[in-house]
């Protein structure tokens, strides 16, 4: 069925029922969602990771700054898009929200029609930092396996007098012959040399 | 006066002048801010890098797509925090926006007394943005510096016959004799050993 496979899952944590029936009704008019309603924040870790959704909206009425984190923590706003809804909030909730990775925080703008175009825009948001954290994550692995692949050639260098380009065809074909990466023998090099000097 | 230099500066871009007045008295209610109106859209690139503000908000009614990327570019999104307000919006626009980087993209939600809540909810995400993107770039200079660093070293085994620490010695001590950068050595010399081979 892959018009189900490309149907957006939501989990809905709203405690108030008249609001949740609302903001359902909204969402089926604005296009075709897999919709999950908890009204209950006490083990929302669980049937977060138990629904995978793609998004998480959360409707607090007022938050403490343990909710804004548990919740965080719960919804996972690395691991998806997390729109956070509350009635009032200072400035300190604020940043808690958002440096715990809630994509979108709105302060006092739940309505039912406006759903749709939040949810949107922490999607993309979302979507947005992920990019960049990937990226991030990427450069500084490479930049870590080039610094461990580095040691391993001096290590090699100074125990067998061969030069750059022999040390590192040398990892690379032990790499080979053990079906392992080359910074993985790197690695396994380095720490040997380190315990037998 | 140092309460002066603390004082957040604001753009508001706002059309609407009675909507600009409530949106002032709003943000005056709330603290000390120094606000500059520009109620037009033409010249706002060089209004804003005039101002050099903390913060721009723009309140716009029916952006276009084009819009939005000039209004972007004018107001540089990725050098201040951009909060934009409009009173429609799509799926299309709403990517547009929040891609150029705008913080805080509010479809149909402004009222005086929301605007500083994302105001502030505008510049933490900002931030946490900025730090991201300034981690990302010392990163892949770093990555970028090494590699060139391990070609000159190369270059300077290969040519002279000396080991890798002696290599990079060599391009320490000119770096310090010439006062530059190792890699700004490293790279003259990548570069030189290109020509001449």
């Amino acid at each position: 069925m892959p018009s189900e496979a490309t149907r957006l899952s939501i989990v809905l944590v709203e405690p108030n029922k008249d609001r949740a029936i609302q903001i359902i009704d909204s969402l089926q008019d604005a296009g075709s969602y897999d919709i999950h309603v908890i009204a209950e924040n006490t083990g929302l870790a669980r049937a977060v990771v138990a629904h995978n959704p793609d998004v998480v909206l959360v409707d607090l009425a007022n938050p403490s700054r343990d909710v804004i984190e548990e919740l965080s923590l719960a919804s996972g706003p690395m691991d998806r898009p997390v729109a956070m809804f509350v009635d009032t909030s200072d400035d300190t909730m604020t940043k808690a929200a958002i440096e715990a990775g809630v994509s979108a925080y709105v302060v006092d703008g739940l309505r039912a029609d406006r759903i749709k175009p939040i949810m949107d825009a922490a999607i993309t948001r979302f979507n947005m930092f992920k990019r960049m954290r990937t990226e991030l994550e990427t450069t500084k692995k490479a930049l870590e396996e080039r610094k461990i692949i580095d040691r391993a050639k001096g290590v090699l260098m100074k125990a067998r007098g061969i030069d750059e380009e022999a040390a590192y065809q040398l990892l690379r074909r032990t790499a080979m012959d053990q079906n392992k990466k080359v910074v993985d023998v790197a690695s396994a090099l380095v720490t040997a040399a380190g315990l037998l000097s």
